[in-house]
C-alpha cells in the first residue's frame, strides 16, 4: 500500500520496540536515515535499534558513535532507503515480509513492505525522514540533524548535482537552524581522502588517454593499483567521474580491467549532448543519459578500441 | 554613512544610467553580483553597465556572454563584493570618491562609499544583491537567478564552508525556484578542470611528505610545475587545500618555492585545534584559526624545517 507523510508518522508514532533496517554496503544516506530516525524516536522515549547486514564504515562514525544493538522482542520494523529486500543482504531471510513501513526515495523501489512511503522526487531519504518527524512533533536534536544532513549532503554531491530541489535547500536551511554540525559533516565526506586512495587518483590521472580532439578522455585502473595497498574497488567509489572533468571532454570513460575474469568494467560519463546509456546497451550495460556501463570482454586495450568505434559517429556529430 | 537593505533599494529604484564596478582579479561573488543586478536593473528599465579593471575569466563566460559595456553618462556608481578601493585596479583613478553606493559582505570593508551596505554575516555578496532586487519588487528572471547563484555557491564552496547559513540555503532555495541553471554552474566550478591543471595537481600530490606520525603533511609548488605549461599561480588557486585533504592530518602545509624571489609563500591549514595563524604570525604572516599563510626567505627544504620546528610543540600536545 502506498502511504503518505501523515500515515507514516501515525505509524511510527502509534509503534514502539522498532528495528529500523539500513542496506548493505551502507551509505550516508541509509545511515543518516536509519540513526537520524532512532535518535529522534529515542528521544520521544520509544525502544529502537538500527540494523544493518554489513558493517559500519569508519567515515561515517560520527553519525553511529559506539553503537550496539538494543536487544528486545521487536513490534514493528521499518526499512529506510532501501529499494528492494535483496539489498538487506543477510537480514532478508528474518525479515522478508516482515516490514511493516518502508521510507524511501527510489524510484526503483518495489514496494515490498506492508505500507510504503516512496518519493522518487526527494533527492535524499534523510529529507523524507525529516518531513515525517516532523509531522511527528519531534524537537530536531543537533545529533538527529547533523545524521539526517549526512545524507541530504552526499546524495546530493553537496547540493550540486542535478537531482537537488529548493526544498533540499529549505531542508538543509532548517537542519543547520536545528544544529547540524555541517561544516565537520562535509570536510569528512568531501575533503577527506586516504593516503592509499589519493596514491591510486594519481596513477588513474595519469593513465589519461584523450581522443576525438581532446572531446574523448579514457583513463584506466588496472589491478596493479591495488597491489599492497589494502584497497577494494569499493573504496574508488567516485573515480569514475574524473576523465569527465577535463575541460573540453564531452564523453569520459573509466575501464576498470579484471585480468582474473578476461573483461573489464566500464563506466560511461557524458558532459551535453551525448547519451551513453545507448552506448552501454550496445554491449549489454545501461543506465542514466549521462552516467552509464556496461562490461566488455577482453583487456583494456581491446574494451578501449571497441568503445572508440561505437563511440565514433556521435563524436564526429559534435564539432 | 552605513545604511540597509530597504535604504539601498531606494537609491537603486531611483538612480539611472548606473555603473556597476565589480573587483580585480575577479571571482563567481564579484562577478555573479555585478552581473546578476546588472541584468535585473535592466529588466527594470534602467540603463546599466559593468566594469572591472581586469579582464573576465572564461571559466564565467556563461555569466558574462559577449558582453560589451553601454557608453553613457552615469549618474549613479554602485561597487559590488569590493572591500578597499585598491580593489578598483585602474579604475580606482576615475572611482575613488565617487561611488554612490557599496554592497559587500566583507568584514575587511572600509567603507569607501557615499552610502555603506556592509553584512559580513553574508556568505557571499550575492546574497545580499538577491535581498535588495526582492526589497525592490524586481522579477528574478533565470538569468538574474543563474548569476547570483554562482557567487552564492562558489564563495560557501558549494555550501560546504562552515561561512554557510541557513539563509544561504533559503536563498539557494528561492533562486533554483527562479529557474538558476544550478546543476551546470556547479559542473563548471567545481567539476572541471584543464589538462594542465590536473598535471600540475599530480606533481603537487606527488611531493608529499608527511612528518609527526601522518598528523602534519607538506606538498610543494616548485617553478618546473609551472614550465611550458601556460599555468600561473592564479591558476594554482585552491591548492593549498590539498595537504589537509589527507585522512589524518591535523596541519597541512603547501609551500611555494620562489627561486628568483629567494623565497617561500606558505599556506597553512588546519583541521580542528591548532590556531595556524599564530604559527603564520612567528613569520611576520596572519590569517584566521584553520588557514593562514607566511613568507618564509630560502629555499623550500630551509622553509620546511624552520616550519616544523615552529610546529613541534603543538604537534606534540595533540597525542
Amino acid at each position: 500500500m502506498d502511504i503518505d507523510v501523515t500515515r507514516a508518522a501515525q505509524l511510527l508514532s502509534s509503534a514502539d520496540c522498532i528495528t529500523i533496517i539500513a542496506h548493505q554496503k551502507p551509505d550516508g544516506d541509509t545511515l543518516g536515515s536509519s540513526f537520524g530516525l532512532m535518535y529522534a524516536l529515542q528521544s520521544a522515549g520509544k525502544r529502537c535499534r538500527v540494523l544493518c547486514s554489513d558493517g559500519y564504515p569508519k567515515r561515517y562514525q560520527f553519525i553511529y558513535g559506539e553503537y550496539v544493538p538494543e536487544e528486545f522482542e521487536e513490534q514493528f520494523v521499518v526499512a529506510v532507503d532501501l529499494a528492494d529486500l535483496q539489498l538487506m543482504g543477510n537480514l532478508r531471510e528474518k525479515y522478508e515480509g516482515r516490514v511493516d513501513l518502508s521510507i524511501d526515495h527510489h524510484r526503483s523501489n518495489n514496494k515490498f513492505a506492508k505500507e510504503n512511503l516512496i518519493r522518487p522526487n526527494y533527492a535524499a531519504t534523510c529529507e523524507l525522514i525529516y518531513m515525517v518527524l516532523i509531522n511527528m512533533n519531534i524537537k530536531i536534536s543537533s545529533k538527529v540533524a547533523t545524521a539526517l544532513y549526512t545524507g541530504l549532503s552526499t546524495d546530493t554531491g553537496c547540493f550540486r548535482f542535478g537531482n537537488t530541489t529548493a526544498s533540499s535547500h529549505i531542508c538543509a536551511a532548517e537542519l543547520i537552524g536545528a544544529g547540524a554540525d555541517f561544516a565537520t559533516v562535509n570536510r569528512l565526506m568531501f575533503e577527506t581522502v586516504s593516503l592509499e586512495r589519493m596514491k591510486a587518483e594519481i596513477k588513474i590521472k595519469a593513465s589519461l588517454e584523450l581522443f576525438f580532439g581532446g572531446k574523448c578522455a579514457v583513463m584506466y585502473i588496472t589491478d596493479e593499483i591495488f597491489d599492497g595497498t589494502g584497497l577494494s574497488d569499493y573504496d574508488l567509489e567516485g573515480t569514475a567521474n574524473l576523465p569527465r572533468q577535463l575541460e573540453g571532454v564531452e564523453v569520459g570513460i573509466l575501464i576498470r580491467e579484471r585480468k582474473d575474469q578476461g573483461e573489464c568494467r566500464v563506466s560511461l560519463r557524458s558532459s551535453h549532448d551525448i547519451d551513453v546509456s545507448t552506448i552501454a546497451a550496445e554491449f549489454g550495460g545501461g543506465g542514466h543519459i549521462r552516467a552509464a556501463g556496461c562490461t566488455i570482454s577482453g583487456t583494456r586495450t581491446v574494451a578501449r578500441d571497441t568503445l572508440l568505434n561505437a563511440l565514433k559517429q556521435y563524436m564526429e556529430a559534435i564539432v
